[in-house]
């Protein structure tokens, strides 16, 4: 398929580069390409940003069939412009789609249509220290009809917004509060799939976590409430007695890039990784016994985001004193590294634009 | 606070009224309102149906920050435009607002807004049997922002859509699949709330259902997957041995303002009613024992909908003959009656627009 390319007539000004913060500047343009189910997928275009025109009764807005990812551009230390394995992004997207009945997006042609847009676009990726331009494609739902069914026409739409150094002021470890009343997904619900309606279940956790002083919530299983799930929007892993143990994959949590290179990565450095489930009270047995040596969430937009505390139903571990532990050190350095050309790259990870 | 009233000058001409179908076409207008922090909700007004103008990095598009509610007015016999029960609408909008962090709405402007805008659109209530005006209230966030946070401005919506008679052939009882695989929602969720997500899970079990030569999934609870949640995007009643059993309410399930009437009006005829959790396999051991009299879903789009047959893992039972029984009957022309002002309504159900 061709994508017919349609340029502003009036760029916008570019941010502060101080000031990007994450996900509030969008660029000049965005890849747009419907569906129906006469033509499939088709009409990819990219055209200057602007908002959707779009019926009150788009399905989207009712029934939330609706999916994302989310991936960066990083402006390479060799010169040249760099995605961080953007095909284990668009092998999620195929599993998120055929778990919200969104018709299938050709792999090949999704990375295709990502590099267009960030080529068009390609002097809104920011320079310097940790900045990169967020890359957003999403998929929704705009059948204008208000039964419940698998809406029968789509729009397939990438954005892109140039975001800030998520540590400008140095790592700083974030405490976190156990959840253990609300649930954000259960096995056979859609905890596998990066949809909407999983960050909806989140929002009100996540505002109870920041009025108790926490800033995320770590999320425990929705069946037993015992084994620990994510943290916020990141996978989770925690270091204990010399074991780097993440929540294997058991369709309630999203199978995260990060989590797969952090795993990938710590094994290359010899340290043994297990997936496995871990209860929230052997995490705290190990906090008791001082063999709880790290913890950190893991995701696209932080990279490695340590852990300094733990509050459960009011009891608190401080993890490492409060600081980055050395390997979740390791990892942060080597995966920036790596994203932005710093280090060899021996996976491969690396893909230019 | 005020609504200002934009009528349309092009009136658009009116469906068939024998090919209405369910939420396909829609009124000359809707009504909107907004909301941020500095004015809270504000700008009511009833304005020409249009598309709605939004920037594709909405919270709504990516994190399905939305909630919705669904009610009918009817042309009622005594010559007055009615509607049922709307104060229970606005009161299950106002819990899934809390839990969805979408700031609370007046409810009793929320009734105003409808009755004004069902007023300028009133010649869009169909006449005839079983015909009405279907009104969908909802709520979607704005901000675009792409971090993981409740929204600071929404758009508050109503649009109008005259929907056909549910049974334009009688009424048929539906055969259900049992679910044993995906999970609809689970206690800690979102289950109890009107909002997108649950219905986005939902998709792919219908579908599912649907290959089977299924019309619903009937959906077990998400823990243990026993216990029985509700049909389709319906609450579920069972008459065993002259009990009329549906799921209590625990957080899983919607509470359905077809389901609270249909409990009180039972109760009124004399049936003993329980809501208490229901196990699957007692609703098949009273299928095998003779014991399972009646099955039913309960909504605002069909009122009562029999069911006819049940499949779990290939064993199937046929209810009542595969016809409607003698109560689910009863509820139905009851319940109707009121709703089209046809019977006395001694629990003043009806509300005058």
């Amino acid at each position: 398929m061709n994508i017919t390319i349609t340029r502003t007539s009036s760029p916008k000004s570019k941010p502060n580069p101080e000031e990007l913060g994450f996900g509030k500047y969008f660029t000049d343009h965005m890849f747009l390409m419907n569906y129906d189910r006469e033509h499939g997928w088709h009409d990819a275009r990219i055209v200057p940003f602007e908002n959707l025109s779009l019926s009150p009764a788009c399905a989207v807005f009712h029934y939330a069939q609706e999916m994302f990812e989310g991936l960066k551009a990083y402006k390479g230390a060799n010169g040249k412009n760099l995605l961080f394995r953007p095909q284990k992004n668009i092998e999620r997207m195929s599993n998120t789609n055929e778990r919200l009945c969104i018709p299938p997006v050709d792999p090949d042609f999704a990375l295709e249509a990502i590099k267009a847009l960030v080529n068009v676009d390609v002097d809104w990726i920011p320079e310097g220290e940790g900045k990169s331009l967020y890359i957003r494609p999403f998929i929704i739902a705009t059948d204008p009809f208000l039964g419940v069914h698998p809406s029968a026409t789509y729009l397939f739409c990438i954005i892109l917004s140039p975001v800030g150094a998520y540590y400008a002021e140095g790592i700083n470890p974030v405490k976190i509060y156990v959840e253990d009343e609300y649930v954000r997904a259960v096995k056979g619900g859609m905890g596998f799939a990066k949809t909407g309606g999983n960050y909806a279940a989140s929002l009100r956790a996540q505002q109870k976590a920041e009025e108790y002083g926490y800033s995320q919530v770590l999320w425990l299983d929705g069946i037993e409430h015992k084994y620990v799930d994510e943290v916020g929007a990141m996978n989770v892993f925690f270091l204990i007695d010399g074991e780097l143990i993440t929540p294997k994959l058991e369709g309630n949590i999203l199978p995260g890039v990060t989590r797969d290179s952090v795993i990938e990565l710590a094994k290359s450095f010899g340290v043994r990784v297990s997936e496995r489930r871990l209860a929230i009270a052997e995490v705290f047995d190990a906090a008791r016994n001082g063999k709880l040596d790290e913890a950190f969430g893991s995701g696209t937009a932080a990279v490695i985001s340590p852990i300094g505390e733990l509050n459960m139903d009011g009891e608190k571990v401080v993890i490492n004193g409060g600081k980055i532990g050395a390997l979740s050190q390791r990892l942060y350095d080597t995966l920036t590294g790596i994203q932005w050309g710093k280090v060899s790259d021996p996976f491969g990870w690396s893909v230019t634009v």
